[in-house]
């Protein structure tokens, strides 16, 4: 999976157009070709009734990071668009910080399948809270839309 | 499919405690037996790159509708727990508002399967932008824990 | 949703080609646009280790049925592909016979996105036992492969 | 995650029951805590329209493979039955012969989830064609209920 060049530069300015990223405080941690990481701090006003994280928020940060690992393998000029996820969730999404990966499994001419796993930390060690997989398609850029 | 007797009152209670749903700006629009509408305005700090709602929150609402459909049919004491959930998004998540719904497909002993649906409006008519099914997983009540 | 003349006369050709359906005894019993319908009768020699019809089989004609669906919508000399599919199993898979329904619930250009039913019957009265999506992609022709 | 005694001999026992793997030609290939491999060889018999194996024959035997590694970990006299499962079909199902693998993520009280990958081998080399998610419940045997 060769990545395109300047494909993390293109990730970090798609990422900071993502507004609900910064609502809920999440932060690129980690782009390589073929995979993305998102960081989030836990917060309260991301609960649900028992003071987790709630399943939307952890399966936000999940699906961007397996869209940004999507992208960073596309040509410059491609929006990357999620066509469909799909989740299990582990464990309670308890813990200070969460960290979604995103890793893409197959990169094909339309279509690009990813790997989905989020995180959740106490202390060091990390508790898999939430695996899935992703499909994503990339489409040739638009007149007058931005891409990404 | 029978509710219990209070299902729209231990609904309504629950979904008061999830934080993230008063962050984001849904409330319930409905509470039926084994059919759930939770309802969002649009907000532009919940957009992703192209300025259309993000699939995570798409996912948010219509999680949390599944999961409170299945909850109006669970005894009192008990709390609901989405399992896995899997969503197809069908057409960019653009408009003014948002309904989610969650409609009971299957209630066993153990496991609920739920429908979700969500539709964006501009106008008077409904486009459904996302579809796709829950698993949720009623639990007895612990001491010390709230249901729900 | 406008199906291409001589849709049900492609669905019924390409289904023959299918030789796992003749294996398994099942019969195409509709084809409408963008709705198909595959019946099998129980087969000791299709069972799980309970007795039941096995998931894979419940799987097998499901997929046909939800992939012939979006066929039906296609342009003449497409080929369809299931891009993916999810399946929850609702109760016990047994019965006399299965009905299996695919219906497009979007067809767009490059994706087509179906639900997925599997009912069983014993007496008149069919029972859910599978409820499910898929995703579906159409492909031009290529030169030397029969489409379909 | 510790297997129960003789876990590999209720796996064989029970795969032996399960009639539609004898009807495709698959075969346990190995049986180990939390993770379980079917080789199934090709035959035309098992195609769609192009002459791959068909989704449905690629998914029953991820179907099987996942299910039995979640029996690995689970007491005796307990039933394991698949909940629901998602597939993405990565690559067409062509080769000489198949190989099915799942693999425990989460062995839980009630619910058990596995990763279930397929790989498909032409010469020495194999390609995966399938990569997917199961969830699995483990039932207390009933009376009169062969277990597995």
């Amino acid at each position: 999976m060769q990545p395109e060049p300047g494909f993390a530069d293109r990730v970090r300015a798609s990422f900071a157009r993502q507004r609900v990223m910064a609502l809920i405080g999440a932060r690129l941690a980690r782009v390589e070709p073929g995979s993305v990481e998102i960081e989030l701090p836990f917060r309260e006003e991301l609960t649900q009734q028992h003071g987790f994280l709630h399943a939307g928020i952890v399966s936000a940060i999940a699906d961007s990071a397996g869209g940004y690992a999507a992208y960073t393998l596309m040509p410059p000029g491609h929006s990357v668009l999620a066509v469909e996820y799909k989740v299990n969730f582990l464990a309670p999404a308890e813990g200070a910080r969460f960290l979604a990966r995103g890793r893409v499994l197959r990169a094909g001419r339309t279509l690009t399948v990813c790997e989905l796993q989020v995180q959740a930390f106490g202390g060091a060690q990390g508790t898999l809270i939430a695996h899935g997989t992703q499909t994503c398609i990339g489409l040739p850029a638009k007149p007058g839309v931005a891409p990404g």
